[in-house]
């Protein structure tokens, strides 16, 4: 391919999907990338473009002249050029919004409009809706006559009452099976449900996993019909809400992507980093506490990291559970004492099996029976601060408003740490003194 | 409502989606859960039951009459059923089995021949389809006659040939857009691809978000029509594919449910904790080699404990984008080089700024230039080393056929500690000797 046959290359490449296509582009390496795009400007399609990640989407679209790129833009519906675009700088959007046609240009400025990450930015103004009082015959009627204006896919009809409201919707399927005569009103669904512009995307998706949704009207302050969200839309904000979860419990930035250069990874890692090197030092100081006992006994030296890092494991057990029960909102003030009740009686129990276990291991090895001892304890101490900090944390910072993915680990750790060593180091010099 | 009054709570939970009923018996502890069984039969609906988690389920199937059961189950599509029995023990599931009527046992032990967490178990056998030379007229006239036999939900119509072979399939949109004599082969879509019953459902679900899918049919070894995932099924076998990652990543049980027990909870968590005590227990022999340094200079064994911590952190960032890449086939042998050099190089550069700050730290601290440059040079060959195993651990376990998620983290913190604890030991010995 990089012999710089362009048949060849636009052969291969044809017929794969365009989110193929977009994986493809983002494998490869920055040279041949540039190379590609010179051989086969064929990449410049829209849906292509749509399916690139953020970072290099931007490299790509700095490569197209303006026209290029409005007529590649123009073929998408409003929610895909609204996600393309919201990411932009001012310039360039307001240079592709010039390119477009003046009714999906108003669209996409009104849903610019819209919070980061609401509803509104979510939905597509592209829907079918009828009057509430059509018969199916009426609606087949319409539908074949606007044929050339109807959304790409669509799952239901919308009915709306004269001033716009939404009052209900018709599956398709149901309106096929139904007789012409038949009123829409007769055969809505029980499903029914409508989401406000400024509701949060993330209680969008959670609401069409929940109600196994298939697409919901969205209504603006007026309660009138302004667009409509589809599930492959939900489903995608469900899988970056899950990305960015996983993501921000291992302390890389949300917005990590596999195409991200040295220098973006390292602005994406340093911090947290950072953040842990303080509590790390924070733990040393309650080690140099300790110096003196340490240096007479130095198997507390050797053995001290099994405790700290037993308490760390136990930690990002509890954090774990407790960050993804948030998230899927599993857990509520109903069950929040359940749990934490649950949290520290495994703790415990856990730190007693392998305090234990622990105990046997640094008698052989130590010979020291009361060493042993102190390990259990400090460990059972440590795994029960572990549990109960691992779930209360999150539960603090999510009443708080702050995100517990982002923020609960260092907080964990600091707690795991410090109880670990001053426990084993602690309890150490009041019995070996 | 402990009161007793059935009436009003009944009131209450009877407008209520199946989901929420389901979730809040998930959040009521036990007795609470019983009480309100008792009062109110009517959360035995099947659909409530087919949304419980799991061990909740068998809780309440445990307590009901094996024809209460059944009545319960009959209203459920073949893949709900599927879903609901395939956990239960034989009997009970022969039980359920004989509850059905004919044609719903045949379809459901159909599918329970099919291996575990195929496509065959996550399909429904209802679904529309019509031979492939119909026209829009026909096809609608077809489903008006057979209107009560209709899916409740179904969003394509799939085109056989006479042999029951898929051909492709047309949207409910574009049929009803078009006229009556129009033929379905013409208006057929171009995303039609097919999935085979045994492929695997983690595949299944990642087409379906990679191509946008609403539908797709399903084939056996003779690429017979057999029936037809939807995109709802497909989006909660992701969801369940991302949790199970985060959990596994934090070695809890891929199946742990906030209702389980204190004892399922020890069962999940112990034999992780149990993997970490072994790993931990190597490090400590590392620091036992360096007994005689640390009793000299005491600073070593306050200060150890910081580099294999950011070791640990710096190789759960690298650990955590490595599974998520490979989870979401982003990571191939197209790009992995390419990612295993970026992590290197990252691992490195942020080695050298935190080792430079702590060597700063360690200056003011001890008052010690020579401690400092140790620490400095450990805490880079560390992060590298943590960044190295971070990503290529994954990718040899992914090679070798096992789930990286779950068996990575223990490989990994072996390597960090050990190679933490030896060269910040190692370094310092033989410069401070």
């Amino acid at each position: 391919v990089e012999a710089g046959d362009a048949a060849a290359l636009e052969a291969l490449l044809e017929p794969l999907h365009p989110a193929d296509i977009a994986d493809l582009l983002e494998q490869i390496d920055g040279r041949d990338r540039r190379a590609l795009l010179t051989l086969w400007p064929g990449v410049m399609d829209g849906e292509i473009l749509s399916e690139l990640d953020d970072n290099l989407r931007e490299e790509v679209i700095a490569t197209l002249a303006p026209a290029q790129l409005a007529e590649a833009i123009s073929e998408l519906e409003t929610d895909d050029v609204v996600d393309f675009i919201e990411d932009l700088e001012p310039e360039r959007q307001a240079e592709i919004l010039a390119g477009l046609d003046a009714a999906d240009r108003v669209a996409v400025e009104k849903a610019l409009a819209y919070p980061d990450y609401s509803a509104g930015r979510l939905m597509q103004v592209e829907l079918v809706r009828a009057p509430e009082d059509w018969t199916v015959g009426q609606t087949i009627d319409y539908l074949r006559a606007a044929e050339t204006e109807l959304p790409e896919q669509f799952y239901h009809i919308v009915l709306v009452d004269p001033r716009m409201k939404p009052q209900g919707y018709v599956q398709l399927g149901r309106l096929l099976a139904s007789r012409r005569d038949v009123r829409l009103s007769d055969i809505t669904e029980d499903s029914f449900r409508t989401f406000h512009v400024e509701d949060e995307q993330g209680a969008v998706a959670y609401a069409f996993n929940q109600y196994h949704l298939i697409s919901a009207p969205v209504v603006d302050d007026d309660d009138r019909l302004v667009g409509v969200i589809t599930i492959d839309d939900a489903m995608e904000v469900l899988d970056d809400e899950h990305e960015e979860d996983i993501l921000q419990l291992a302390g890389v930035g949300s917005e990590s992507e596999l195409s991200d250069s040295v220098r973006e990874t390292m602005r994406q890692r340093l911090p947290w980093l950072a953040v842990n090197l303080v509590t790390a030092i924070l733990a040393s100081v309650v080690i140099g506490l300790f110096e003196e006992t340490l240096v007479r006994i130095v198997a507390l030296a050797v053995l001290m990291p099994i405790v700290a890092s037993m308490g760390g494991n136990a930690g990002t057990q509890s954090l774990t559970v407790a960050v993804r029960a948030l998230a899927t909102r599993d857990l509520g003030s109903s069950n929040s004492w359940r749990v934490i009740r649950r949290e520290a009686v495994v703790g415990l129990m856990n730190g007693a099996v392998l305090g234990l276990a622990m105990a046997v291991v640094t008698m052989v090895w130590f010979g020291s029976p009361l060493i042993g001892g102190v390990i259990a304890v400090a460990m059972m101490l440590t795994l029960f601060a572990a549990a109960v900090g691992g779930i209360l944390i999150p539960i603090a910072l999510e009443r708080m408003g702050v995100d517990p993915a982002i923020a609960s680990g260092p907080f964990v750790t600091t707690v795991t740490d410090v109880v670990g060593f001053f426990a084993f180091l602690g309890i150490a010099s009041m019995v070996l003194a």
